[in-house]
């Protein structure tokens, strides 16, 4: 069965919504040039307003309500970028919007939500739980349910990157979507195989839960169960139908990248393109730089779709990346209890020009000899040379660090 | 004495360099117009090659190098973005490019250097080692000896931000530029003054080398003793004399900015704008956030000049950033040494809704009873009330935080 989103809506969508949006920046890597052989550029939807993609949905969503629908508002359940999408376009059209969140929703996205005047009702402690109480205010009130990704009018709004993508990058050979329910990829898929055929569309999954993959594979939509991920705007176990039919027929291939690839390519944003991406906005160049993209010489656009990454995660993160390329090298060796040792090990560490982030010293650990201690130390280096040169130079001086 | 620098040299500098640049974004931050009551926007160049505006005027220096100069190549001293500025630039239009760094400099901001192909020469421990190095090298070699700010193409470069601010927001109201040497200060002092005289420009300084200001209220270079200062961009003991004598011209007032502000505005361009900002770049944005901006319903451009900040170091902004907004909590408290007692603060702290993010326990602290232990939490929280009433709680379980 053919999908009934056409071209038109999307272009319909982007008359309707483009004065309420940033026109977000599309900007080339070229580190990246050297890197893998092809011209990448990032589309920042991480500068949207709302800080992600979601935005447009909502609004194009909301401007095809009918006056009497507008008059009763609008709902929503989510604890991330859907809640902020849906509040600002309602703000925007000036129309009541309900948004249910779970109470452990991290306090900057209720805060944020709240500020662009929707009521926020906090209920439960997951997702489901705050889905299940919008689906009663829903009966009650009769406002409008906004689905997050399984709308015609929600993929045409999320449709209209794909016309910006094609303005700014008229010759674009590949574009790199992430996938969660599928609503950002069926729009962008649309959008760029109606008006320039031969571009090919590659999702991007997290491999902890990659639905539109198993869908795909089992040729129909499917609830898997799914791990968690840093990626957690696109932990979706089942993808929409309306999305799932668009993605069988646009998408060209799925690639799925793993929490280390999407912590290392979070790291790469901030420090070399300086940007700032959660995890979903981050999968894409997981995927580049990962090696799973295997053309060479072609433009190639990868979508950040948003940048809401809990700034308590971004440490999490960095610290992740950093251990994962040899840049921290965290270790514990058993010291003999004696003056002298710690000094042996400090000074070697001084010596190869490692800054120490961290020392911890104790007695009590179960595994070391009774005339010993076990020190544990976070050292900055410079990269996995020069942290095998520091174990190699401790091992020389007798120590076996684990 | 007037400057030399005409608005012309500017005009002629875009046409030279823009096409080996990125056009930056400018863009709006719509939660800034509610905290104060202006428009403001952003001139992202740290999303410009290399990391920083520093580019610009490297660029146009060397496009106006006589063929006999750039055959002998270029020359600079620099342990930041001028450094990387110059060799790219020189890597451009096909010259030869040295660059002597202080050995200490940021690995990555050496291997960067290296990336664009120029030859780097590692020398001392501080910049002014690195300088002498490269005074010598230019001695034998005949290269030209790039300075990173006074110097009037340098200059004119930098000053192409200005044209690019105005073509954007040309009902722009003021602009806030960091100064360290003054080049960025005055290339876009003297773009916008000439184009559109009643914008009013505003410097923003590090308040630990704020030389500008300084020379500005003596009225002559002066030489400041500085101290340390997160935003190491703009650490410059003595501003340049051409950059001084278009400053005082055209620069309506500076502010300066301290240490703590600095961080809380790199805080807020990550989470709430989504990029990256070195200290330098943020300082616009910590004029703002504290409130040393007095204008009302006017349209701000704040240039963030930079991103090239150290991903060890942003941890330890993020960290500080947080603490001083209350929204981390490091506390210590005595423990009776007996069962129950951590057990006992754990849970209040767990009712509370705060999560842990690291204890400490221990007995080798000397300000404590004989049978006491003390305790060292960092906890994440809400923000300077959810702290508050942490605090007001653990008293009244009968402990005294500090």
């Amino acid at each position: 069965m053919e999908t009934t989103l056409t071209l038109q809506d999307i272009l319909t969508a982007n008359e309707k919504i483009k004065n309420l949006l940033k026109r977000t920046p599309v900007v080339e890597c070229p580190t990246l040039k050297d890197l893998t052989g092809n011209t990448i550029f990032f589309k920042l939807e991480n500068l949207q307003k709302t800080g992600s993609f979601k935005i447009r949905g909502a609004l194009n969503k909301i401007a095809n309500l009918s006056d009497e629908e507008k008059k009763a508002g609008v709902i929503a359940s989510s604890a991330g970028n859907h809640a902020q999408g849906v509040a600002l376009g309602a703000a925007a059209k000036g129309i009541k919007a309900t948004i249910v969140m779970p109470a452990t929703a991290p306090l900057a996205k209720i805060a944020a939500t709240r500020s662009y005047g929707a009521e926020v009702i906090l209920e439960g402690t997951v997702y489901d739980d705050a889905y299940k109480k919008a689906c009663e205010i829903q009966k009650q009130t009769g406002a409008t349910f906004l689905h997050p990704f399984d709308d015609k009018y929600v993929i045409a709004g999320q449709g209209t990157i794909g016309l910006e993508i094609l303005e700014d990058i008229p010759d674009v050979d590949i574009v790199l979507v992430p996938i969660g329910g599928g609503g950002i990829i069926a729009g962008i898929a649309k959008a760029i195989k109606s008006l320039k055929p031969n571009t090919k569309i590659i999702g991007i999954e997290s491999a902890n839960a990659a639905s539109m993959n198993e869908a795909l594979l089992k040729k129909e939509v499917y609830e898997i169960s799914s791990k968690p991920t840093i990626a957690d705007g696109i932990a979706v176990r089942k993808v929409g139908t309306e999305t799932f039919k668009i993605a069988k027929e646009y998408v060209d291939e799925i690639i799925t990248v793993t929490e280390d690839e999407i912590a290392k390519a979070i790291l790469f944003l901030m420090e070399k393109s300086k940007v700032v991406a959660e995890g979903a906005g981050a999968t894409p160049l997981a995927a580049i730089l990962s090696n799973k993209i295997k053309e060479k010489d072609k433009k190639i656009c990868a979508v950040i779709s948003g940048g809401n990454i809990d700034i308590n995660l971004i440490e999490r993160v960095l610290n992740k990346a950093l251990l994962l390329e040899g840049r921290r090298y965290s270790f514990s060796i058993e010291l003999a209890d004696k003056v002298g040792e710690m000094s042996k090990v400090v000074s070697k560490i001084c010596e190869l020009n490692a800054n120490i982030l961290s020392v911890n010293q104790t007695l009590y650990t179960p595994n070391i000899g009774i005339t010993s201690q076990e020190a544990t130390f976070v050292l900055e280096c410079f990269g996995e040379e020069h942290k095998n040169e520091i174990k190699r130079s401790l091992e020389e001086l007798g120590y076996s660090p684990y």
